[in-house]
C-alpha cells in the first residue's frame, strides 16, 4: 500500500537518506513507516480534509483560500509526527484526541509562516509564490489568524485546559522572538557572545517552543508522568533549535529545487544567522568593517557569502546542529526503550541530515 | 471620591448627555456610577497595571510597547462594561473572574484595532498616531498578536471552557469579517439590498459579535440561565451593531476633536458604510454613474460627501441606530427589572447618542 501512495510525512525524510546514502537512516525511516503508516496517513488525511474545505472557490472567503494555498503544498510535518511519538512513548495510537493536537500543531506552525512571510516580505515558500503574493498582505495576515483559532479551537476540545495555556504561553513565546528578530535585524552586533545568546533566544522563541509543545502534548494526552513529559519536553528543545541550525545551513548551502526556497535569503534580509555570526567571529577585521560601514551588510553581499564559505562557517554550522543532536539522543535515552524511542531518534537523526 | 477622580469608563460616556442637553441619561449614568464604581475604578486599575507592564523602555520589547501605546490612550471601554453588567445581572460583582474577562473584552477589541490599523493603512486613533505609524506596520502586527494571547490566557484561567471556545467562534468571526470588508472594499455593489445584507453580516462579525460574548460571558460566570444568556446574546448583538452604525455616522458628522480621528475617512479608504448606501438609494442617476465609473468613489470625494448629506443619509443611519436601540431595549425589558438592567438600558441610550 505505501508503495503505491508514498506516505506524505515520511517520504521526504526518507529521500534525505537515501540522497545521502544513509542506508541504515531509510531503513529505519522505512520501519517507522511500516509501524505508523496508518496514523500519518489518516493525519494527512486530517489536513487533506481542511485543505479541502479551506479551498472552495468563494471569493467571500479570501482568508481561507490563501490558508489554503499554504497548506495544499505539504511541509516536513515534522511537528505533527512530534505529538504523534509523544503520544506512542505512552503507548496512545492515534484517536481523536492525539489527531486534534497533532494537526493543531502544524496549523500553529502554518500559521506563523502566513505571518512571517508578510513581516519578512517573504516571496517563495516551499517552491511556490507565498500567500502574500497571491492574495496580498491583508488577507496573509487574516490567514494567519484564521489557522491560529483553528489550532486553538482543536487544542480546547482534546479537555487537557493546560496543554491550552501552555500553547498560549508558546504563540506568546513566539511573537517575542520574531519581534526581537526584527528589532535585531540589519544591527550587527559589537559583542558576539551576546549575539550568540540572542540567536538562541530567538530560536528557542520562533521554533523550538512549538517542537517542545508538540512531543509534550502527546506525551500529556498519553498520560506519562511529569519527569517524562518534562525530559520530552528538553528533547523537543533540542531538535527544535537544531532543526533551525539546519535551517540556517541551508540558506547558505541548500539545493533550491529540495528546500523550495533560494539561498542567501536570510543573509540578504539582514538575519543574522548562526553561519554569519560565525564568520565575524572568524573574520574579525570584516567584523570591524561593517561595524564602522553596517551599509556594507546590504551592499557586499557576494563577498559576504564568499567569506561564510571560505572560513568554513557551513560546516561549523553542520557541527553545531550534530551537537544539538547529541544532546537530545542523551535526554531520550534516559527513557524507557521501545519502537517509540527508536523512531525519535531516526527522526532527530533525519532533521539534521535533512537537505529540504 | 469620583469628583476628583473622574471615572475613566463612564466619565466620557457622561460627557455624551450633557452635550445633548440630556440630563436625565446623565444622572442615570451618575446613578451607575455610584453603584459600579469601585468595580470600573479596579477594572481601570488592572488595565493601567498592563499597560505599566507593556510600557518599560525595554528596546527587546517592542512589541509590547506598542500595545501600550494602543492602550494608554484609554477607549471608551464599553466592551469590559458589558462583561460586568452581565454578571451583575447575576448578582455578581468584580472578583478575579469577572475581572479577567472583563479585560479581556478590552484586549481583543485592542488586538483588532492593532491589526485593522496595518488592514486599513489607518493613520490617526483615539487622537493619536497608531501603533504603526510609531512602530511600523510588523510590530503593530506583532503587538496585535500579543494582546489575542494575553486575552484567551485570561479566559482559559476563569475555568469556563465553553467561554473560551466561544470566544475563538467570536474571533474567527471578526477575521472573516475583516477579510469580507476587504473583499467588498472599493466595489460599487449593483443590488443594494444584497449590499445592506453584506454590511450587516460585516458589523455583526467585526462589532456586534464581540458585544454579544462580553454580555454573555458576564452573564455565564453569574451562573444565569441559557434562556436569560440567550437573551443578553441578542441585546449585545443589537446593541454592537448600534455601536458600530453610529461609528458611521460620526465618520459623517462627528467632530474630530472628540472623536479622535478625522471625518470621511470610510468614505475615503472605500468603505461601503451605511450612509453611503443609503446615498447610494435614494440617488438612483449617481448609483449609476459610479457603477460605470468607479475610480469616480476616489476621484468625486468632494461631491460624495454633498451628496451624503443633501440626500439626508446621516439623519436615516441615526434613526436605523436608535431603531436598534429600541430592539435591544425590547429584549432587555423581559429580563427581571434591577439596578443591572436599569443600567444597560442606560449604556444603551448612551452609546447611540454618543458623539465620541
Amino acid at each position: 500500500m505505501e508503495g503505491t501512495h508514498p506516505n506524505p510525512v515520511l517520504a521526504p525524510l526518507r529521500q534525505v537518506g537515501q540522497q545521502h546514502g544513509l542506508t541504515p537512516l531509510s531503513s529505519r525511516l522505512h520501519e517507522i513507516e511500516a509501524w505508523l503508516g496508518d496514523d500519518l496517513r489518516a493525519l494527512d488525511g486530517a489536513i487533506g480534509e481542511l485543505v479541502e474545505s479551506l479551498s472552495q472557490p468563494d471569493p467571500r472567503g479570501q482568508e481561507r483560500r490563501a490558508a489554503g494555498h499554504l497548506l495544499r503544498v505539504p511541509g516536513k510535518r515534522i511537528r505533527p509526527l512530534c505529538v504523534l511519538l509523544g503520544a506512542r512513548l505512552g503507548n496512545r495510537g492515534l484517536d481523536g484526541i492525539t489527531r486534534d493536537l497533532a494537526v493543531a500543531s502544524e496549523l500553529i506552525h502554518a500559521a506563523t509562516l502566513l505571518h512571517d512571510d508578510v513581516l519578512d516580505q517573504g516571496e517563495v515558500r516551499r517552491g511556490a509564490p507565498t500567500a502574500r503574493v497571491e492574495f496580498g498582505n491583508p488577507v496573509s495576515i487574516l490567514a494567519g489568524d484564521h489557522l491560529l483559532v483553528q489550532a486553538l479551537q482543536r487544542i480546547a476540545r482534546c479537555g487537557h485546559l493546560t496543554l491550552l495555556q501552555d500553547v498560549l504561553e508558546v504563540i506568546d513565546e513566539m511573537v517575542r522572538a520574531e519581534a526581537l528578530q526584527l528589532a535585531r535585524r540589519n544591527l550587527i552586533p559589537e559583542d558576539l557572545s551576546v549575539a550568540r545568546k540572542t540567536y538562541l533566544e530567538v530560536v528557542h522563541g520562533k521554533t523550538a517552543s512549538l517542537f517542545r509543545w508538540s512531543l509534550e502534548a502527546g506525551a500529556t494526552c498519553a498520560g506519562l508522568d511529569s519527569t517524562t513529559i518534562a525530559t520530552l519536553g528538553r528533547v523537543g528543545l533540542h531538535i527544535g533549535t537544531a532543526f533551525q541550525v539546519v535551517d540556517d545551513l541551508l540558506d547558505v548551502r541548500g539545493q533550491p529545487q529540495l528546500t523550495g526556497k533560494p539561498v542567501w535569503v536570510d543573509l540578504h534580509e539582514g538575519k543574522l544567522t548562526w553561519p554569519l555570526l560565525t564568520t565575524l567571529e572568524r573574520r574579525p577585521s570584516l567584523h570591524r568593517e561593517l561595524l564602522d560601514h553596517p551599509g556594507l551588510l546590504v551592499q557586499a553581499q557576494a563577498r559576504l557569502r564568499r567569506e561564510v564559505l571560505a572560513c568554513r562557517a557551513d560546516e561549523s554550522t553542520a557541527a553545531f546542529a550534530f551537537e544539538l543532536a547529541a544532546t537530545a539522543h542523551r535526554e531520550l535515552h534516559t527513557l524507557p526503550a521501545g519502537k517509540a524511542r527508536d523512531a525519535l531518534t531516526a527522526l532527530i537523526d533525519t532533521i539534521v541530515s535533512r537537505v529540504r
